[in-house]
């Protein structure tokens, strides 16, 4: 199925950083991906089936068409795109659940295998069967029927391309975030859903943050009034990931690309060649719980502004010297990317991408209503007739009464789950909703939004702060699509 | 001077503000102001003085062209336009001064007199003389050759002709902080100092607050790294400012227009009819400090988004009752409106203007450079090497052993004087740069271009978020003029 003289996987940057080859390498193997038949076959079938995401009438299409489940057990039987730092975490949380199979695993990296083969020995799980024999080897994993789901947690570039090989191969799709290469790739995974009824979770974990959900318990209940204003985003000092002695992903060190290990190899690519909100997903995520995007509001425009480059520069600089060859390395990434993002709603959205720059870890949440704000720099709020006039208050009192259902119930098992614990909800929801055949409450039409405000974002920086449409993809369904998000203590 | 026919300036919103009379009577009231003759003859005389500001070459215009001081005295003798709450304010701090003699004031409310004589008498100082007999009375008090300097406090629609006549009379002007109505007024008081070399200080106080300028004195230490981002902005719950019951300034009511008092008279009018940033002085006049705007370094771009507007209405609907009159009007100005500015240093600022809406007040700073940030919110800094890794650190410490060298010298004369001491330092520049003979800290340019976003702001809100130019008002003497604010422990 794959061409013989695919590059391997980990060759995706086996050129020069600087004659910007890394991404195209990438871009220009995906785009040798070869597998008509099957997705002749399937678009066959989805036609044969009639169309039924499609031809919904506007109002009448609030949840899946279809739901794909394909082998009916009470086990969730789940293989693993990816097994780097991010998947094998995924693989120890489902490792943890008594519903869930790991039947197989796909990576290229020997010594990503090896310690996921060890992590499912250490939780007392057989072994998964590997799929490493390219880059390309998750399209035999995929033709496996005793497969129900995936997780994808590649590098971003492989995202869409394997989520939809996936549904195309009718499995559910666990997909870690990013942002797209290109709107089209958003439309390719929408029209990959629609056309083949496969669930696909979008697993932005923030949404499940404890602080976070239950502030969205206290959006529902009123207490902030009507939504107006938000500020989110990913703030993050990312110096230290983008950059890597090569042998440890967090070791002190100026290389990246081929030279880099885990994200250096690949990530730092991005913060090379684009300039744009790169990772949109952790801020915009929560506020589109808030707002009920794509279901009854949407996001409809965005504009963007980058600040000069100097971040990771001047990185390579201090740490290997000036005379490194990564020091005559320019990196398109304004060290800030601000966005402005406008809902049907009449709300705004101000986001902002800060990785190159030394600074405290801060999502920068603000929730305001016409009653009252929330902001977790401060870790206040203020709720007109509550708190003092004109004063902030703590707010963690109020994060305990109104702490979200999800986190009372679940709370404990939650515990040592990655990232506070909010991995254990994107995985715990997914698997939930797949046993019982219900929507995904993260979908490809929030992925598709999610992950679209990046080329978005460069699009408009490119232009000097232009605002750019953001697209409908959900064609208008987003106007009759009730909330699902987070309405009960079960998933 | 003034037409006989003229309406009273109280009588500024005499029409109903549904029927969105209000600013316009006040404009057509501006532009039937007649003054020709002195127009014309300074004109002629800044002609034949050679047009020094003009024909000045480009690298070498870094300080006003001419000193306008005519008295040559020890002692500035000022007037003021203006005196009510906010004139009054510069008033008793002038009064406390030993170099200022308080020759002339001017309003049409007999109440703002009496009170600001009483307030003359208080401190032992002699009653000024009273030009009340029309909203143009100002012009009047103007031909007074004993006077070398007014302060203008009046409403923001009068600043600009009032500012500039002051300057075609051969005053120095104090003016207060607004947003322009139009771009062109901006370049009505560039002309109009160009003309005639009178000096023109912006009093943009909170370039002086405490923390802010201690920060200023960081960045100037480079402990920030080069500048890369700024946040800012006027976040301050207005609504008992724009609505009272008419008598008193802060009573609760729901009146404004012609029905209230004090700035819900005439403030109030612009949250009906504008929507953009109203207000950007307080937040991007700092800003424009720490990165020397006008002076190697300037303001290019906005683009601005508005929420939906519901604070003002659901306030008049609470303090009034639904079937109060105001209860159908409808205010034009979002409640959140955020902009987006970039520089011609590759730095990004980012405004926000939220009056509309319950909310501890905040000006919301954040100053980011290559090194590490700063943030008002959570009082807290983070710079590299010093701070620990990833860690906020409280900023206190920073801020008194960076306390500016003006605070050393004059904190106990500022103590005080209102908004904690940092109005004493606005009135103290604008006299010792006067009393020196040398440019006014914040000028004619940083005035026109702060007041410039406001309409730019408005017209980008209007066109969904289009980016809009920023004029450069120093017609490119930015390139040249070196930084002079706040440079030494003088003013």
């Amino acid at each position: 199925m794959e061409p013989a003289d695919a590059p391997r996987f980990r060759g995706l940057a086996s050129r020069g950083p600087k004659r910007g080859a890394g991404l195209d390498v990438a871009f220009a193997v995906l785009n040798r991906i070869a597998m008509p038949t099957r997705r002749t076959f399937l678009h066959r079938t989805a036609a044969a089936a009639g169309g039924l995401a499609l031809a919904a009438p506007l109002a009448a299409a609030p949840r899946f068409p279809r739901i794909f489940h394909a082998s009916g057990s009470e086990k969730v039987r789940m293989g693993f795109i990816g097994v780097g730092m991010r998947g094998r975490s995924h693989v120890e949380l489902a490792a943890r659940r008594t519903d869930v199979e790991i039947v197989a695993i796909n990576d290229i990296e020997p010594r990503a295998l090896a310690d996921t083969q060890k992590a499912l020995r250490d939780a007392g799980r057989p072994e998964a069967e590997v799929y490493d024999r390219s880059p390309f080897d998750y399209q035999r994993m995929l033709e496996r029927r005793d497969l129900d789901a995936v997780i994808v947690s590649t590098p971003w570039e492989w995202h869409v391309p394997q989520a939809v090989a996936a549904m195309r191969a009718g499995k559910a799709v666990g997909l870690e975030v990013s942002g797209a290469a290109d709107v089209s790739e958003c439309w390719q995974l929408v029209d990959a859903q629609e056309e083949t009824g496969a669930p696909l979770m979008f697993l932005e974990n923030v949404c499940y943050r404890r602080d976070v959900i239950a502030v969205l318990n206290m959006v529902r209940q009123g207490l902030f009034g009507e939504t107006v204003h938000f500020e989110c985003g990913y703030q993050h000092d990312l110096r230290g990931v983008k950059f890597n002695d090569g042998v440890g992903p967090y070791a002190r060190g100026a290389e990246f690309g081929p030279k880099g290990y885990s994200e250096a190899r690949w990530r730092t690519l991005h913060s090379q060649f684009r300039n744009g909100d790169l990772y949109p997903t952790h801020g915009v995520g929560p506020v589109m719980t808030m707002i009920d995007a794509n279901r009854g509001n949407r996001l409809t425009r965005i504009t963007s502004m980058a600040t000069k480059s100097r971040g990771l520069h001047n990185y390579v600089v201090d740490v290997g010297g000036a005379a490194h060859p990564n020091a005559s390395v320019r990196f398109a990434l304004g060290d800030i990317v601000t966005s402005m993002i406008q809902t049907s709603g009449g709300e705004t959205i101000v986001m902002t991408h800060d990785t190159n720059l030394p600074r405290p870890y801060s999502l920068g949440f603000r929730v305001q209503g016409t009653k009252g704000l929330w902001m977790d720099l401060n870790k206040s709020l203020h709720l007109e007739g509550t708190s003092p006039a004109h004063r902030w208050e703590e707010a963690q009192p109020y994060l305990d009464r109104y702490d979200h259902p999800l986190w009372r119930r679940y709370g404990a098992d939650a515990s040592g789950a990655g990232h506070g614990g909010m991995d254990f909800f994107v995985l715990h929801a997914f698997v939930e909703a797949l046993k019982r055949k219900e929507p995904m409450p993260l979908d490809v039409y929030d992925a598709a939004v999610m992950m679209a405000l990046t080329p978005l974002s460069e699009a408009s920086v490119a232009r000097g702060g232009e605002p750019m449409d953001i697209p409908d993809f959900t064609r208008g369904r987003w106007i009759s699509r009730p909330p699902i998000f987070a309405l009960t203590d079960e998933y």
